[in-house]
């Protein structure tokens, strides 16, 4: 049938190769060909499959299947994955094995998330050398599935007063691990309820009567022969989520449970026989778990808006809907105009208002991920995972209504995306970590001392006033102006949180106390730096891309400091900085930008490369041909397996009596 | 075991009775006395049909149900509510019967949403008599199930341009409907998929090849006698969605379906036997069903967004994390303090600061509820149903990891409330319909006509500085300074909205291209129209409730205020209508605000006065033992069925390959 007009037109309207645009994105065109060779041999390797009864495809939509059904489905496509993984990627190469994953299981989770993305990692980077020697390679070769069991009921945030324990019985040279209450039990973790036979549980150490803090321990919890949990542990899985429902989220109780002392795993801390302890070197790397999920965290929120726009984009550039010049015209006249395509809702202002901005942030968070990833390790953990959710719902909602149905492939992505504000703590505890680092450097500054590079602007000066909107016609120095704007809002946010709570320090509060007095300041403060540190970022990047891309990358940093220093209105015009004319000045050029945007916008999401398995929605499929297939998707919908649903029969008879009686 | 010791604490600190409030709220004491009994009365009943197995009850949580058999649960129900309806409550009572449904049916949605929410006001506003005569008795009493099928799947918004023809045949009296495409096919209606065996049918007129615009017609879908689809009708379920999973949206393809004459609505608009056409009176009158939805979801989104803090702001009195005085100590020091409870996360400014103006949104919301539908009514169509919905997921943040849990009760409201920005149109076009109305009134203002109620402040001057922090000590007058300087803001957007149209226009664009070039700002005018018009009607209603309750009242309005200035700070500040000093003392007064709110939050949620059933939260409910219900809860997970799944052997027979491989 071919693609869709619309979108092929939208298509020959840019002004750029997105080509070039991909391969700037992915590192190498060499990168985005085998990329795109993985995706082909996958699909390949499913039609072969499909005709042998045991393929990798989907045989409904996963959004049709119950939860049961939907692991099942998993299950099956995961044991026939481990056997043909080597014809299909590079089983090393991390980013390639993500592509497989994303293509074969959707955003669905699968039962070795857990296992690949925690267990694995920290017995790697925790165990000793006797432990490593004697599960590292079942680990490695799928041998066992294990997972990483932290959180408990009753504690997420604050893991120095986790309930489970192991206490060191001298005696028997084991530890005991048990979960005294209720609120004790171990809840959350990915894989534990049904999937895996191992976990790493952390729990309270206790020697002699005596708290170490939390520990990681290797627990076996189901027999190896037939998967049943083994005695004194109790486990399942925790019910229905927002989303996730492949993913089978697990509670785990443990009634004096021993194990060996050797399961302690002890390359930093240590317990000899004898119960004499050995403390890390540093504190933190008993608790390094979480690294792990964050560094994977910072790509799904990229990613998750990086679809989520081009699901939008491309749908918009279908979806018809309205005339900008009908608004008096009524029936019969209307007759005449109705023999003329309606508008494409792309050309509507408030539609590009909505969909540009998100698309110029999945490119800087694309962008920046390597660097945000390496501030994540060093000291800052509160990136707003909330900006790339509501990113995401905004797309689904400039699809009007069919957004709303799964077919377009986007609740999940947000369901999936706003867990990154729990799921590795609570959002609000790490942007009070950022705040706590900003606060000292603040003082580094206040005296002098050497800052490190993310927080430069703390040292500097900075003019009073903002010269935004002074240099007309110098692009470059416009965006400099408007970073140099920003750094002065992140500065005074700063300085003055760190006045206010000095403040009441001063006035006899508790350090602490007064801290809490103050912390929806310091949340806002540190709020800022995580949006200059982004748009810093993007700014080097973009201004040192090559120069096939540069201009179509320029026109969305633009767009992306001009809607930052709208949104950072209110800070701007606080103290002066920045006059209202200069505000409506941004606003202005801002809507240009919009307007720029406007015929590369389709290319623009293109060239993320997203392949169709990978988007999994009927409304942003590369080939645009939306209608027909949401109507063959909803066909597939449990519910129409028959016309008349049997649960009818209740009403039918209910119906039927009434009618009687009338 | 009594309820949590937290919650009745939180419950003894409170300085006001929260009876008086909960009185206020639903009109008397007797209202609320009768609410009690029904809820009294359907558990009872419940209890009494456990015993004989046909019960009200729902035998599982119904989050773990697959959609097939959450909609036999919902047809179950229903067929035995419709018996006993009469013993539970009033039926011609809506307040009570949309109780009973809440009680009966959740969240979930049930076979007769729309039969009782369009079909019968519908049939009823727009039928003629003849007609009316023939169906009404039978629809009244449930003799037949029906649907209002207006959106398509290539058309929501714009109705004028709907695909579905109603073509009139003269010779045999009868229209023909008809889909001419794919996108024509009626799709989202709720119920139209599986229950409904009639449908009002929204299509284009047309007589003697000419188009008269969309009509209503009555269309029977399926034989009353088997419920199978007629000759012609292709109807079924649209497949899963965000929410609502309980109702079956529906798609319908119309092949030729003849139906009589008569089966048009024709109180308004007439088609005669010879196909003489009578127009409606008002042209409006023919589109009138979405009314109804609008009515019904103003409504929805203040019960939403009541329930959401209900659940969040006890579960954040009975959670407790972390220490604010322990931030520098480690283990061991760290177990002396562990003998003393952690921090209830209420106490948390940042918690605070997330809940409380949720709560006094909520109250804000249910104050002007019936003047917001007053105004609907009217002209403004614009309301922003996402302030309730980021509302609902500020609270399921608030609740850390387990908000993500559907045990939490707070997902599922989400998706419902968030589809009010999409299912009765784009939000986008109803602010824009706002809009318009705002510049016609601008210019009504500019020629000193009389203006209505809502845009008053258009004609009024106001003062160039704000008064806001000169009347200290002097609450009301800080509370009318607020209020004035929202007009102000209020009243510039408009004007400035208005004069950049004007300039596009006399620069040559058509009067609608420009309007298009200028949505953005029109949008953010009347965004601000519809929070001023929530700000002045609250601060009406609680300057105006009984003594007993108007001071907790006026804490709540006081916070609204102070953070509505917050928010709008960039506007305020953007003339030098507001100084930066005056926004900072604007922020410390909401701080002091939050303190003054913090032991009133459970009593201001406990007044809403939603059952635990309606609550259908295991995080939220009244008694406040959470965690054990928690447990119980999860433990009915259809993966908890059997120890281990039955997929699993898929995987189970990979790890033992593996194993041996070694």
């Amino acid at each position: 049938a071919g693609d869709n007009p619309d979108l092929t037109k939208a298509r020959q309207s840019a002004n750029f190769h997105p080509e070039d645009v991909t391969a700037f994105l992915f590192g190498s065109k060499e990168i985005v060909e085998r990329k795109r060779e993985i995706s082909r041999k996958a699909s390949k390797f499913q039609l072969i499959q499909i005709a042998a009864d045991t393929d990798l495809a989907n045989s409904v939509p996963l959004e049709f299947l119950s939860r049961e059904k939907l692991i099942e489905e998993q299950c099956r496509k995961a044991s026939l994955m481990v056997k043909k993984v080597h014809e299909l990627v590079d089983v090393s190469n991390q980013a390639e094995m993500k592509q497989l994953n994303e293509e074969v299981f959707c955003i669905e989770g699968f039962p070795f998330f857990l296992h690949f993305g925690m267990f694995l990692p920290v017995l790697q980077g925790q165990a000793h050398e006797e432990l490593a020697a004697e599960f590292l390679p079942r680990a490695m070769t799928l041998g066992i599935i294990g997972t990483y069991a932290q959180t408990e009921m009753g504690h997420g945030t604050n893991l120095r007063e986790l309930e489970t324990t192991a206490t060191y019985d001298k005696r028997a040279e084991e530890f005991v691990l048990h979960s005294p209450t209720r609120s004790a039990m171990k809840w959350w973790p990915g894989n534990l309820g049904k999937m895996s036979n191992y976990a790493i549980v952390t729990a309270q150490l206790i020697i002699d009567g005596k708290r170490y803090g939390p520990h990681n321990f290797l627990v076996q919890l189901r027999s190896e022969k037939d998967h049943r949990p083994l005695p004194g542990i109790t486990v399942g899985d925790i019910g229905p989520k927002f989303g996730a429902g492949g993913l089978d989220n697990g509670f785990l109780g443990l009634d004096r449970v021993r194990i060996p002392r050797t399961r302690m795993l002890m390359k930093h801390a240590k317990v000899a026989r004898d119960g004499t302890y050995t403390p890390p070197i540093h504190s933190k790397l008993n608790y390094g778990g979480m690294v792990y999920v964050r560094a994977h965290m910072s790509h799904t929120q990229a990613n998750g808006l990086a679809l989520a726009v081009t699901v939008a984009t491309r749908y918009s550039a279908i979806r018809r809907q309205g005339r900008i010049a009908a608004e008096q015209v009524s029936y019969p006249e209307l007759n005449a105009y109705c023999s003329q395509p309606e508008v494409q809702v792309l050309d509507y202002q408030t539609q590009q208002y909505r969909l540009f901005p998100q698309i110029a942030r999945a490119y800087a968070y694309r962008f920046v991920g390597d660097e945000v990833l390496e501030l994540y390790q060093q000291t800052m953990k509160g990136i707003d995972n909330g900006e790339a959710a509501l990113g995401i719902e905004q797309c689904r909602m400039a699809c009007g209504g069919h957004g709303y149905s799964l077919a377009s492939g986007l609740p999940k992505p947000y369901a999936i995306v706003i867990a990154g504000c729990t799921y590795e703590g609570e959002n609000m505890v790490m942007l009070q970590q950022a705040a706590r680092y900003l606060m000292k450097s603040v003082k580094r500054a206040a005296r002098g001392e050497k800052l490190s590079y993310s927080v430069q602007y703390l040292g500097k000066t900075g003019a009073a006033r903002s010269s935004i909107g002074r240099c007309e016609g110098q692009r470059e120095k416009e965006y400099e102006a408007m970073l140099s704007s920003l750094e002065h809002v992140a500065r005074r946010l700063a300085q003055e949180a760190c006045v206010l709570w000095n403040k009441r320090i001063e006035a006899g509060e508790t350090k602490e106390r007064a801290w809490n007095g103050v912390t929806v300041e310091m949340n806002r403060a540190a709020r800022i730096y995580t949006r200059l540190f982004i748009a810093r970022a993007f700014h080097r990047r973009v201004t040192s891309a090559p120069a096939s891309v540069r201009p179509v990358l320029i026109d969305l940093l633009s767009l992306y400091l001009h809607y930052e220093c709208v949104d950072m209105a209110s800070h701007l015009l606080h103290d002066g900085h920045c006059t209202g004319e200069q505000i409506k000045h941004i606003k202005q050029k801002l809507y240009e930008d919009l307007a720029k945007i406007r015929p590369n916008a389709v290319s623009l999401v293109d060239a993320f490369d997203i392949s169709d398995r990978q988007l999994n929605s009927v409304l942003g499929k590369r080939d645009g041909n939306v209608y027909e297939a949401l109507y063959q998707w909803a066909k597939a919908s449990e519910l129409n397996y028959t016309d008349v649903l049997p649960a009818f029969g209740h009403l039918q008879q209910m119906m039927e009596e009434n009618r009687a009686k009338i």
